[in-house]
């Protein structure tokens, strides 16, 4: 099972967070950049072999420290078809060297779609009688909650099939985000509360070895307060937490995403670990050419940070 | 503007309704798939080949008498990185027969990662200062609410730079779309209620000559009453009707979208005008030959049947 699987690279890396891998050209080193125009001239096809090697460099310097790898697909989908094939090639580079891979494609519609999404990046796709094949083939993805279960149901069905794992969003880490997922019902609930318990519901008898359902949560850094509520109604369900770093969520703030024995949450970096050779922290330690040090520091940085937030707490 | 050149479009062929390109290889008559097979084995390249061939019939079948056609993306993600070729050949065919294109993504996330999606379909991409390219360049697209105004801005933000159109989920034709979208507020009022003001609220200063705005509005076919109560708060979008034909809506539901001038919606069918030559009511008509013909015909019955509920509730 992928939640399984997830917990055990956690606790053998000693680490609960991810690096989300959402690239844009401005966030690859001018050599590279550079280098690459230089072979196919300023075009889409050079950003995306410039991001591809920016990737695989990250990967390359991270893959023993993290459990897990998150790509964002708009970050590819903005490079067009070449920018896909930097999400497909990125995605089986990861999983090459040994991570999971969290699709973050926040995927949704009415079911018969629905299950095309899945199909996607799930499970199969049916080719012609009896033969299917596995497409994009991640992990996990993040989808979203707004059409109801029936919109739901083909991921978490594929998710027992194929063992994988979905995310659901339920509190973003955005500013806006209490538009919709704040507003309180005639009983006094949020909508964020309500959906948790939809996630919590859509997980039972789905549960793995640890106690933890396929039917994960997105919970925003953001918003400390709400997550100690929500930490609670999620009983079985992992949270993947983004908002850290860049969008200024604290080590303190994910810490109430946790459960008190180190497991339930899963934190996302990405600004911050992609760009780290371009931050106040690395900037002056390692240079341009070494930017993959630079992330493998942070991820480093931000791996001690959390669990010193989660000792504290103890 | 993209609302304005809509609504020429559909005065013009006299049609408020668009094809939906939702293709699977099952939806393919025989006669191509087996060619497609033939030549490149039974593989995604084949299932590619065959499904842009059928979507070119399609398009030369319907072109003259649609304004639009709206392709639904997990469809084409759903065949990996040939299917999102296809996705983009498919617009392309579309776009030089004179056809607007809707690609239905249901897209969303956090204003950083919105912009890119929006680059991805509605604006350009950056690849070095100075140039950037629009990528697959669409006239419209699908949002989903969720995360509130912050992760909707950047869309609308190209749809004035660019001209483009967004159409942002209200209510959803399945039968789960309740579960968050009908729950009612400490005030009374239903979520859809809510997302249908926001929405009304964002395209204001926005409109067209025609007092449309570039922010329309999903509203499912499946709930002609609640149609009713959307059109009145949706003053100034277009709504964009999914679930009519094979999900059950018929003519008369979707008459509620509609204004009495005979505007402010625009109506979707894909499986039923895909598969018409499988259909009860025209499978003995045309032959598997001449499914085209077939799609004509009913994308011909689908128009009038529209057309004729719309005069008869004046």
């Amino acid at each position: 099972m992928f939640i399984d699987t997830l917990i055990e690279k956690i606790r053998e890396k000693d680490n609960p967070s991810v690096v989300g891998l959402d690239p844009k050209i401005e966030y690859v080193p001018s050599f590279i950049k550079e280098d690459m125009y230089k072979k196919y001239g300023k075009n889409l096809k050079a950003v995306a072999e410039a991001i591809l090697l920016f990737n695989k460099y990250i990967i390359d310097a991270v893959y023993d420290i993290v459990p897990a790898v998150k790509p964002q697909l708009a970050y590819y989908e903005m490079y067009g078809l070449e920018g896909m094939r930097v999400f497909y090639e990125t995605c089986k580079y990861a999983k090459e060297k040994g991570l999971l891979v969290i699709a973050d494609g926040k995927r949704n519609d009415i079911g018969s779609t629905a299950q095309c999404y899945s199909a996607a990046y799930l499970g199969k796709t049916d080719i012609d009688e009896g033969i299917s094949e596995a497409v994009f083939d991640v992990d996990a993805l993040t989808v979203n909650p707004y059409l109801g279960v029936d919109g739901i149901k083909p991921f978490i069905d594929d998710c027992v099939k194929y063992n994988k794992g979905i995310f659901v969003l339920v509190k973003t880490s955005n500013k806006s985000s209490g538009e919709i997922q704040d507003i309180l019902t005639q009983e006094g609930r949020s909508i964020y509360e309500i959906v948790a318990e939809y996630v919590e519901s859509w997980g039972e008898n789905k549960k793995g070895k640890y106690g933890y359902s396929c039917v994960g949560a997105v919970v925003g850094a953001t918003y400390p307060n709400l997550a100690k509520i929500l930490r609670k109604i999620l009983k079985n369900s992992y949270i993947l937490v983004p908002g850290y770093g860049a969008q200024g969520g604290t080590a303190r703030d994910v810490a109430h995403c946790f459960n008190y024995d180190g497991l339930g949450a899963i934190v996302n970096a990405s600004r911050s670990i992609m760009c780290a050779y371009k931050s106040e922290q690395w900037k002056n330690v390692y240079s341009e050419e070494k930017f993959y040090e630079a992330s493998r520091a942070e991820a480093i940085r931000m791996r001690d940070d959390i669990n010193s937030a989660l000792r504290d707490r103890k």
